[in-house]
């Protein structure tokens, strides 16, 4: 158990680290910056590489909207869900403080929004709540059916990595304007504790949408899709 | 039966909602915006995941120019052409009218071309109506070859989806200015319907060319290329 | 026969219709356009996408220097190495000759370079001859060590097209600037047809330089690298 | 062991001649350059590429921060630490100055940094140094945890240079504004040795947080992950 705590901890600790560092390092460098695009990409990727590097141990999720997806599906002992959500949320904030320490390590730095989620005025694109519930909802409830059905007997071991974490990078390259994109608690909560904005009062917001969406996408397998 | 139509539902519907709606909610963003090159990489990923998720349950078709091509080419029943068809043009008509109620959640929004295609004026470039035929066939002539080339027994079984999915980036990278890109008849109804020019109007081009395009590539693969 | 040259045929016809046609059509779209970046991802996704769908029928080279390298390593019959030049050739121009259909499809066209290759003032970042011939000699001789590597025994199947597509990518993302990026004979032959430059007459160079470079690279695989 | 030797110094090469090779000539290429987005894919694609290409013969480091982690994590002997280090530094240095003999090869041609790593005003946002050892040292363990996870058994064969290589790329999409990304001290020395500034004096951070990161991955990696 130790060793799947530890692969959920650093898992969440590289998906903040890797998506929201580069969001909040690189996406606006003057010129040359990577965009939401770059950024929709590194989110993907922390989730790819780490799914192969440690998803043999823990199941890979790094994620509590999915650990709580799979337990509804049936595919993850309801048992220890709070022990990996611990996790997660743990690797989330140590990964945020690491950030935050190198991020303010240049003498014009500034905290701003750092990387988090938000609705109206904390949406980049001024989005409204009900705009971003939805959204949170449906892409949420999507990133769990393709989980569902990657890591399913119909799909050849080994893939379920790639569709994922670029199932991730889909999800941001629509949502980021919406809502920063979150589909995520553990990371929405790692960085609001550091944000200058009001980001954490909207925290609930990135529990309660990408939850609701998680057990959304689990009914829609196993009522609609899956032949487990 | 219903889990394959389930699947082609919710494959087309995530092939709208994620392709469109990166379009419509993050291709022109100021400064940050993904543009034709992050709108390409949507649009396969969408395909990509999906065909991983739910391939295994219907084919992974999300498109009704790949269900003629693949009923063309003998390798899906031309008695299901048609609930096929109208699962994937009722999911595509679902995620255009989810995605625009998120689109429509801030203050300025307008609704414009909706991620439509079209000719002329509604050519993102102003390509002419036999441009946009002749890129349409050509693409989705392709789009059926790799299709029927990667499910083909001389590739091994689990990376169909990765050649399909970037082939749709591919086919994108070269075609959204000219015809916005469909090769994809459900995905231009879809969102047509809401569209606040006369995409409507030009619709059965874009049901008639990739149509077209699909039984070219179906030949082509069963006369030159294939040896089943 | 006619199976393998079919391949090779459509398969190059890919490579310049949609690496090209990329180049030509959505590179400088304004705002939106895919740059230097999305181009070098066109041109290996099409290696990507026929090399799984037509690489089973004639191994997939689309480009005469990778037939030329793979017959000095051993791996193909130096017998077929004319009918697939002639082949590849008759596919590039075709491919030319359908961009310029589409290309042209629009009031404002200016044929321009059309994608072509050269050195001088025809180098897209103004390079000599004497970089061109430097960066076309080591990225061909590289990308035939791929291909060797990736489809050698030591690799588990199906994986070397996404290794020789992706480094066909990685190589334009390196050389756009350069020489516009040939390593292929056929794909700089087919466009410059159609170019409004002296682009042909500079034509001797892409021969010359990916079809040496091929050399390099098969003998340092067979001397070096390779243990078969 | 000669083998050996030249997969790592072709590998290095590949990875200093395509990683800074694309950001010396295409990052900042006018309208259309590549920007920092790809010159992260372009550096993961040289690991992909020939980790797929000669992997299988010398375990495909490229790295000698990566030699020193597979060594402490009992994966590679380490009696051949020194000569990897040799011929990856050799590599590093030759591809650096083939690059050189390109990028010199246009009229208005600079040197400047050179694709260097630097903190400090070497740093491209000009991060002090603190910053750039956090962010090194937590990278490369990183990386080494990715590729300890990648190759181990519990992962089917033919993945892992996929999940390195994209690991890579968006270690890069995260920290090129920080130090311009080593976490590879053959990298750093091979281009530093041609640079216009101070990289050289800088250079011993590029060798000492990355050796040290490898260090931290590996112990990560046997303590509270892996089970071999």
């Amino acid at each position: 158990m130790l060793n799947k705590l530890s692969a959920e901890f650093f898992g969440t600790f590289w998906l903040v680290f890797g998506g929201c560092g580069s969001a909040v390092l690189a996406a606006a460098f003057p010129e040359l910056g990577i965009g939401f695009h770059g950024v929709a990409l590194a989110f993907g990727l922390t989730v790819l590489t780490m799914a192969y590097a440690v998803g043999g141990i823990s199941g890979g999720h790094f994620n509590p909207a999915v650990s709580l997806g799979l337990a509804v599906a049936g595919r993850f002992d309801i048992k220890h869900l709070v022990p990996y959500w611990v996790a997660q949320v743990l690797g989330a904030i140590a990964a945020a403080a690491v950030l935050f320490l190198i991020a303010s390590g240049k003498a014009d730095f500034t905290v701003g929004g750092f990387a988090t989620n938000g609705f109206g005025e904390l949406s980049p694109g001024k989005y409204s709540l009900q705009a971003v519930v939805i959204a949170e909802v449906v892409l949420t409830a999507f990133f769990v059916i393709i989980i569902l059905g990657a890591t399913s007997k119909l799909v050849p071991a080994g893939f379920a990595p790639i569709a994922i974490g670029l199932g991730l990078t889909l999800i941001h390259l629509v949502s980021i304007p919406v809502s920063n994109t979150s589909v995520n608690p553990a990371r929405s909560l790692g960085v609001a504790i550091f944000a200058e904005t009001a980001a954490l009062q909207q925290l609930w917001v990135f529990w309660a949408a990408p939850l609701a969406g998680a057990i959304v996408g689990a009914v829609i397998w196993k009522v609609l899709l899956g032949k487990e």
